[in-house]
């Protein structure tokens, strides 16, 4: 079992050795944004790194190109293509083992591990890909027949075409956000009343402010417009993964998204974890997904039957008072799709994926109250509500409330996670 | 009225010296990709026009950031913010004036005029931005009511929602390509019988591939996560304006949109105008769109009752045998809703425009089937077809068929128009 030199480094680190996940990072004493990994409490500084002079035969894989982790996102990076990641994962490890076959560089270098080993606590997380395009699918399959329950009645949950292709719509990318930054509750046009009528709308806060469960995939390299990636490969065009909060206005949703989809009630902010895990770290914690009892057709059949991350994920509440309670645990099992299924049909038609492109799961939801990915799952559609340590209850999220998601596999000691993805809401700046 | 000493320059073009368009070219002689305007038959260089001696006393509104013409795009121009276009767009038009105060910077200067006035048979054009995300609204009333006809029927063409806000969908960024660019006949899941009992869906190329006429809005300055931009702020925001032709498929649409929207009947491509059309170069041509019945919200109303342009829009549709037909004419009028009215409804709830953002306007069509913009309009759903000169048909578009968009207003000599929005169909890649 491969461990660490790094200090403080727990069993229940989501950070493990056996993780290394990439992110943009400043500090206080550098502003200047740049690539890091976290190792158990730290980030390492792979800025600092390169100017090692050792850096170039460490890092023969990035044949000089050690410019990739001075910029301030990580999309060169994510370019070089998954061999690449992992072979500089596989150097990482290496450094910061306690057996690393280089003590030298970093373990026993006291300058540099100063300058490069830093606190978790002193630095900042920035978003760590500049996203061209993000496309939030629907493969949560017991999230889309639950709500498709509530807005469509039972016999109409599933459109006929859910079991037949990955079903997505194109989101907003200029609002996703990192973990930690303040979300406002959107304003939006409601129906106050939506069974009267008059369908008579008002402007005002949402008042059905939601959060999404979601796991994120982050491109690698992408396609050209009019080619295809074909569904065998399309693993090879993930760079990595992130959890993804896409919060959600339901009573804005309700009314604006007939005929073309939701809009505004998902463009004010989706919050993403702030390290990219690797698609090579959680490539062993693949399992099946939710059977799809539909023969589907070619392009989406996969030789390997076993597609799906498994990872152990979970949601928490906070007041305003600094209530805690965990509201969800769920895992990401409980998808119909796999990503590489999704990439192949968003390519079918030749549709260009970029480097840095975030692609959300959809709200992972198991089938019991306690396992659902959204509070309108929990609370019923509102008929019931979510009860919180000490008696509290909420239907929908409310100003001054903290939602935290986490997700991790792996044994103790071994494991591989994102930390977490924080988000909390705050009042419209203007109504 | 004003005219200029540029050779060539008949009253016919679209780019007369009352327009000035921005645009990003390369030239034979110079592959650096670099900002110009269009003039007649001519492009001027900004490039080698900043590295004139005068251009900082020229200029001074540039405040010395002549590198905005340095860059492979025009986002940092349009960051500056309108104004500043404004006062750029009048320099350059007393330049390239008949009695131009400052003969000696270009009109007299043969070395200059020679490196930059470029004829525009020797560039080409490149996108102009890079499109942070592309969002297409569906204000032509007359296109929305028709296909909403087909789509669900006559009692449910429309929403409730439609005349109540600027209905419109997230589209995809990665493929906005640049007039000429080759469009490739998307491959997607369609039904061969959508009326059939089992819904059992077929991966072949599309069958009912269609154009869209939109104009589309450039976004000059954005506005913050959480922040709103005002209505009577709004245009303050647009940098400038280009034909859009937002291809789609309407057999892979059918089967797709819903309950999310359209997908891959969208993202395989949408070609714009190369030309960058300021807001100001528009300003006389406003008019009013189609009257709004319903008493809008608030954040909805506009103190400019005229605030939609009114360009002469043409479509051609030219076959492999390079046979032309004018297969529609129509107006920019036949907008509901104006690009300010869909900048605050945008940004409502706090999404971030970002400079370069694009917003279409949805399909423009008059209430005549020769003025339509889309040819499952002109073909009435395909129970009819287009005749083209010679007496070919067309239900949708074939392979080897050009579709040519132009648009202008304005009186001979004085035009203020876009070019030509271009785009050839090519058989699929792969199948």
């Amino acid at each position: 079992m491969l461990t660490t030199w790094v200090p403080g480094t727990t069993p229940e680190t989501p950070f493990s050795i056996a993780n290394i996940p990439f992110g943009i990072i400043s500090s206080n004493e550098d502003a200047t944004l740049r690539a890091a990994i976290a190792i158990g409490e730290y980030a390492l500084d792979l800025k600092q790194l390169s100017q090692h002079e050792d850096f170039g035969n460490l890092f023969p894989m990035l044949n000089s190109s050690a410019d990739v982790f001075h910029q301030p996102t990580l999309n060169s990076f994510a370019a070089l293509g998954r061999p690449i990641h992992n072979q500089v994962r596989r150097v990482l490890q290496d450094l910061l083992s306690s057996e690393t076959s280089n003590p030298a560089v970093l373990r026993d270098n006291d300058e540099l591990r100063k300058k490069a080993l830093l606190h978790q606590s002193v630095i900042r997380n920035h978003l760590p890909v500049s996203i061209g395009d993000y496309t939030d699918f629907y493969a949560g399959y017991n999230h889309a027949y639950t709500v498709g329950c509530m807005f469509r009645g039972p016999s109409n949950a599933l459109q006929p075409n859910y079991t037949h292709l990955p079903v997505a719509y194109h989101s907003r990318s200029s609002s996703v956000v990192v973990s930690k930054t303040p979300v406002y509750r959107p304003v939006g046009q409601i129906l106050l009343d939506p069974t009267a009528e008059t369908k008579q709308p008002t402007t005002a806060p949402s008042r059905r402010l939601d959060m999404e469960l979601e796991l994120g995939a982050i491109i690698a390299t992408g396609n050209e417009l009019g080619s295809r990636i074909k569904i065998d490969n399309a693993e090879d065009h993930i760079f990595g993964y992130v959890l993804l909060n896409d919060w959600s206005a339901r009573d804005i949703q309700m009314w604006e998204y007939v005929p073309l989809g939701p809009f505004n009630a998902k463009n004010f902010a989706s919050t993403i974890s702030p390290w990219i895990v690797l698609a090579d770290a959680l490539e062993p914690f693949k399992t099946k997904g939710i059977e799809n009892k539909t023969n589907v057709q070619d392009y989406l059949k996969e030789s390997l039957t076993e597609n799906v991350i498994d990872l152990d994920l979970e949601v928490e509440l906070t007041t305003p008072e600094g209530n805690t309670t965990t509201i969800s645990k769920t895992s990401s099992r409980n998808l119909l799709w796999s990503f590489p299924q999704m990439i192949a049909h968003h390519t079918l038609g030749g549709c260009p994926l970029r480097p840095g492109d975030l692609l959300g799961s959809g709200t992972i939801s198991g089938t019991e109250l306690h396992q659902k990915g959204s509070l309108l799952e929990m609370s019923e559609g509102a008929k019931g509500h979510v009860t919180l340590n000490g008696g509290d209850v909420r239907k929908f999220i409310l100003d001054g409330d903290t939602i935290t998601i986490r997700g991790a596999a792996g044994a103790p000691g071994q494991k591989v996670g994102f930390g977490e993805c924080v988000g909390r809401i705050y009042a419209p700046k203007v109504i």
